[in-house]
């Protein structure tokens, strides 16, 4: 693989139509690339904003030969991509990160065991694909515990909580058959993620660590810097880097983290992967002279990665359905750096949006 | 005029294509605004990015009705678009900023008379239609001076100086029989500008007072802090305010001075004023909370103007021509912040993007 950068006019193909990947075309429209993106909703955010959408099924055969002809390089902005679909394009087009990343990440099972192969805690965890694995299970992780299925669950959904053992046959019942892992309830102090970048050079830098606060599954804000101290994020930082050595992965990539407070240190679990720019690193766009989507773009185009030093300190917060109400409001307001998506529909829950109110570092550089 | 501010979702239309709108189009989306490109040339540097574009000239009627149609409010992103367009605009749709200050931008002996009356300093100059005007001006002026057609000009075209009095001929010819202008030659210190913003509410915001550098007529580093004093920077703004209110300007403008050293301080002596996002603003986006272009965007779209303060010093520099090859070099400096314009071709002389280097301030919040 070479490693001679993509030259200014080259075309960056983007298989996911949401916000990641409408942030992600203007980090490349300003890096001077020309960006396509695969999608079947017509004026999804991202194609808003890119060069040309084409308007199809992530798997459709004809999208995915259209998209390998026009593109020198193909990503994706969601880790629900068909792997097919992605091993499909990577006969033909270089597609970075590749699609050993998405199944793993696609796979909570998988994703724990190699958290766990890399010298990485998580927590207790066993793998539950019918009634009678619920019960061993249970006597794994102990209680309370929760049950998720192992593939496409995200900001909470697929989930069930069991405090007693009675909650087996309900938490059972919502995974609708679908294979699931059950995993003790960590009694973690802070939830915190690093975000990372790899080059293709195998360099990997991360930004600042991130303290997550979720509010119904939902990431509510990110607050840098976080509570934790140099040893735990040193330690962060050692996992992230283990991790993507181990995918050979190209691109920025999140791993979250529960942090359990053990005297005055934290101990780190993982708890999940994510195989592309992350919600809990929004802030960097704020705060940081390269944000992450431009790092990602940086690094799939085989450019030197972007410093991630921070400017400044910050807060992120997720502006979700009816607070895009407030935006006249939070635009008053001094230091808030506002990024909305440009969704027409308000919908409960729905990401319409996120501020950054950024403030003067509190520790030295 | 109401001041409810646009609800995201409204549509903003930009007459004229390049950098200047694809940076006012990105800045839109991010506050959650579509945007229309009126421009000629397709796939220009602004349309690229954003939502649609209208191919056509900037006074093509059925386009402008279109336009009109289709947006809740028009702007302009060069000082060129003809009057009559935006003349005819106006009364169909708000035009922000309107027609009074490209008329006054337009035209170099409009534009420092009324310099001259609000107080204002301003290099000598006189009127000059003839070869007869020339010499009378040459009176006034004193030599060395700098004879410039009054309108259309950019980027040193159109100028012609005069050293010595046999000079008159050549310069004259020059003008092509245009109406001109003889300003006389300033021996300035530094050349400086302030980029500011008015709010439908009439409230006027600058961002700190550059100092610029041009190479063969085109702008190559602006440097934030500039070397003015601050009785200096506070002229600065007053000027700026006053030609702000005194045109009911709606928007981001740039004001250009001279500074001539007085002793320890400056004087200033006005130059040009762009009614329209700058090139010497473009620091803004790397070392800012909010840039020109999302200032332009909230003053147009009736929300509250930004914070205009700095977090970082910074020195932009233009890209222009084949400046572009050194990109993958740029992205390897730290603390580089890298913008380009998505234009194909690297003509001698063409801005193609730009890169601001950021530093910790060096003076206290």
């Amino acid at each position: 693989m070479s490693i001679e950068p993509l030259a200014p006019g080259a075309v960056i193909g983007i298989i996911g139509g949401g916000q990641l990947g409408r942030m992600l075309a203007i980090a490349a429209a300003r890096l001077g690339y020309e960006t396509i993106i695969l999608e079947p909703d017509s004026n999804a955010p991202a194609a808003q904003v890119a060069n040309t959408q084409i308007v199809a099924a992530y798997d459709d055969p004809a999208a995915l030969r259209q998209l390998a002809d026009l593109c020198d390089v193909v990503t994706y902005e969601f880790e629900n991509v068909p792997v097919k679909a992605v091993q499909w394009l990577e006969a033909c087009v270089p597609v970075r990160p590749g699609s050993e990343a998405l199944e793993v990440a696609q796979d909570r099972l998988l994703e724990k065991a190699m958290a766990r192969e890399l010298g990485a805690e998580t927590a207790l965890f066993a793998a539950v694909s019918n009634r009678t694995d619920l019960d061993a299970a249970m006597a794994v992780t102990g209680l309370p515990a929760v049950l998720k299925t192992t593939r496409l669950g995200y900001d909470g959904k697929g989930q069930a909580k069991l405090l007693r053992p009675e909650d087996a046959e309900s938490a059972f019942a919502a995974m609708q058959g679908q294979m699931a892992i059950l995993e003790s309830f960590v009694h973690f102090d802070c939830e915190v993620s690093v975000v990372a970048a790899r080059g293709m050079s195998g360099e990997v830098r991360a930004f600042d660590v991130s303290e997550n606060e979720h509010r119904n599954h939902i990431l509510h804000t990110s607050t840098v810097p976080s509570g934790l101290g140099p040893e735990a994020q040193a330690e962060a930082l050692r996992i992230a880097t283990a991790i993507a050595g181990h995918l050979d992965y190209v691109g920025v990539f999140a791993v979250e983290f529960f942090a359990v407070r053990e005297g005055d240190r934290h101990r780190l679990l993982v708890n999940e992967i994510a195989p592309r720019v992350h919600n809990s690193g929004h802030w960097t766009e704020a705060a940081c002279a390269i944000s992450q989507f431009e790092q990602h773009v940086r690094a799939i185009a085989g450019l030197p990665l972007g410093d991630t030093q921070r400017h400044s300190d910050c807060v992120m917060e997720n502006l979700i359905g009816d607070d895009i109400n407030n935006v006249a409001e939070l635009a008053g307001e001094p230091n808030a750096v506002i990024h909305l998506y440009g969704k027409s529909e308000a919908r409960p829950g729905r990401k319409m949006g996120h501020v950054t109110r950024i403030s003067p570092r509190t520790e030295p550089f």
